[in-house]
């Protein structure tokens, strides 16, 4: 199996494909710039050492994997996966990380869509069958990105389709001290994406950098 | 100081009302028939012992405490609220703890009322220089009424008077591992309130009960 992102070169692809490699998945990491991605990848190994991971363009991205991350900044999100929803396949899983916030005087705020999450606005512009599930939107990228740093937190997973869901549950289970949870169906994005603003929050407030949840009594 | 309960008889108020008088805090249970809340206060006493609590009827609660928390259900707040409006002073605090929530086909989800939380709606029921502040909406009663369950969370406390959250902070912190959190203005009671739905949507998901937040690298 073959975890991909789209918009490959950004620091929350980076943080996910290093805890994915170094739990011996397979990674290629996508770019509209085929050469952006492969110079993304040898930064990579020159950083965290040799590993499964390879850069390329997101289209032949997109033909070599089944999991496939949707890493681009949240605004460029729908119209990122408007361009190649010709080529995504029904035995594809797609997941959503974004976050849609805005700053206002310094304080981060949740980007209300019309009662909408990033995730719902996503998965209508997917072909049928493609399912959408968001997950990881409550870990932050630095922490993904810091190799030293153990999780110990959970990853909401939501989404419509039960089967994509247990696919990104059982790859998210490859991370070392992160506990999958289901969260529901994709409407519950709702509340990820919010408690993902929320946790930026808490970081500026309490001058920290790693806020994220975890569940007790569960 | 006192603490109080408009709503002073059910599971919430008795959960927190436990927790407060194991601290030391003096406590009064409110209720709409001043009956029912003596009774009320008896039979917490003759299930936990002796401790600083008492019941009488809500207004008479109103005048003698400087915090009170809303514990109605959701959907009784604004109305309550409203009713005894005139009978809060500008010095007092006001703790709306209640989630709006709906189940569909078994299933928990978050009521929606136009884009605002229950708590700004409650807010704007306040006379002007009465402030609301949003906490414990994450904490499930049942953990907080188990008097042997340590709660190892967080509270969130939001709400737009930094003084009125620092004492509705401190007030919290009485309670061994509970520590409190800023979470932001009012607002951000949006957020709380959509997590208490997914703690719930949890706790049905994986046959638990206590489900609660912790936050991590915080």
């Amino acid at each position: 199996m073959h975890i991909g992102f789209v918009g490959g070169t950004g620091i929350e692809a980076m943080g996910l494909a290093l805890r994915f490699t170094a739990a011996g998945a397979s990674v290629i990491l996508g770019s509209r710039s085929p050469e952006r991605a492969v110079r993304a990848a040898e930064d990579f190994h020159s950083k965290f050492g040799p590993s499964l991971l390879c850069g390329m363009s997101n289209q032949d991205m997109i033909e070599s994997c089944e999991i496939i991350f949707l890493t681009v900044p949240f605004s460029e999100a729908l119209h990122t996966v408007a361009a190649y929803q010709n080529l995504f396949k029904p035995h594809q899983v797609l997941v959503d990380v974004t976050v849609p916030l805005a700053f206002r005087a310094g304080y981060p705020e949740y980007l209300d869509q019309e009662g909408m999450s990033n995730a719902e606005i996503i998965a209508r512009a997917l072909p049928a069958g493609v399912p959408l599930t968001a997950a990881f939107k409550t870990i932050p990228a630095a922490v993904l990105a810091d190799r030293d740093s153990e999780l110990h937190c959970n990853v909401f997973v939501c989404g419509d389709s039960e089967e994509a869901k247990a696919e990104v549950m059982a790859v998210a289970s490859l991370i070392p001290s992160l506990r999958p949870l289901d969260a529901g169906p994709l409407q519950v994005a709702r509340t990820l994406e919010r408690m993902a603003v929320l946790a930026i929050a808490l970081n500026r407030k309490y001058k920290r950098k790693g806020a994220r949840f975890r569940m007790e009594g569960l």
